[in-house]
């Protein structure tokens, strides 16, 4: 069982800071067809507003539903879920709708009616799309604004992520092929001895 | 003693694929002054030409530097490098060279003749500043395309990270305010069993 809760928005950023790969919701407007995709390219781009980028391939159906809908989800998958992350990652929802072939449950989001995922992963955020068509059309990559987001208390809690996460739930980061690095030990920089 | 050799182009998204904290590497045109500073945000856009997204804001030195010169390096610091990293990038290249200031030692990128790092770094890229004016000045964003790169053989070989890597090659993930990271197991994903 999950055990999500509300991040706050100037928190949200933190949720994409270290590079985990990740996973994209979307939602037909029109037919009301929801769709999974993974990827490993997104970062954050500014903490207040808490806004971020992701690379989608146009010719993927995700691409055509967040530019139809101007809206789409991010979910930040635990290591736990990284046969499912593979799986949504090589098949595409045009063939079939990937939450009920993959057995993945889907929540919906509070603000923009998105669907999201918690069971198997630690946070999910909600994003509007903002408008760059030059990025988008000649580097496939997509700007928006994250207006909801939540993570699992046994993961990020008080604006942080907890050192004693559990390890279903660290995330992944993706090498290629379907192999992931999950995340291990923490480090804590200290001051470097300067020259005189 | 770093053990670098190139790296093929097709190859090069890789090393940024997993979401690693890098190192951002400028010289000034004019003065031959080097920078370097440190950014969690970055990630790839392409495989084929090889192109990557960094997000730099406009305040830096390191951005006035990029925006003249037209070019940046990329350095995966190394988690043994985990306090060379916060330093670089808690303190201003204006104020005095940060290289000689932390004691890095700086080598001369191939194609660009770019400040790179090897010493406790596990790869660098050179790369040239691609022209959206849009994503740059209202996200920060700077799309780059890379013209050389070279990793560490005792942690990437053949266009793969290396299972085997050796704990101090290994790379730092931020979390914020000088906590990374670093990373653990690997995980392959195996077929999800679909619905009928």
């Amino acid at each position: 069982m999950s055990r999500f809760t509300p991040v706050a928005l100037a928190h949200a950023s933190r949720l994409l800071n270290h590079g985990p790969t990740i996973l994209i919701t979307s939602l037909d407007p029109q037919s009301g067809r929801a769709n999974v995709m993974a990827a490993a390219w997104s970062m954050p781009v500014e903490f207040t507003p808490p806004r971020i980028a992701i690379v989608v391939d146009k010719n993927t159906w995700s691409r055509e539903l967040i530019e139809r809908s101007g809206q789409f989800g991010i979910v930040v998958a635990g290591a736990g879920f990284a046969d499912q992350t593979w799986a949504v990652g090589s098949h595409c929802g045009r063939d079939g709708d990937k939450f009920s072939r993959f057995g993945i449950h889907a929540v919906t989001g509070p603000v923009l009616g998105l669907p999201l995922i918690e069971d198997g992963c630690s946070a999910w955020l909600e994003c509007r799309l903002l408008d760059e068509p030059g990025a988008q059309q000649k580097y496939d990559t997509l700007f928006g604004e994250v207006v909801s987001a939540a993570a699992d208390e046994r993961a990020f809690i008080n604006g942080r992520w907890r050192t004693d996460i559990a390890p279903e739930l660290r995330s992944l980061h993706h090498l290629g092929a379907g192999t992931f690095l999950t995340t291990g030990g923490e480090i804590t920089a200290r001051p470097v001895m300067e020259s005189p």
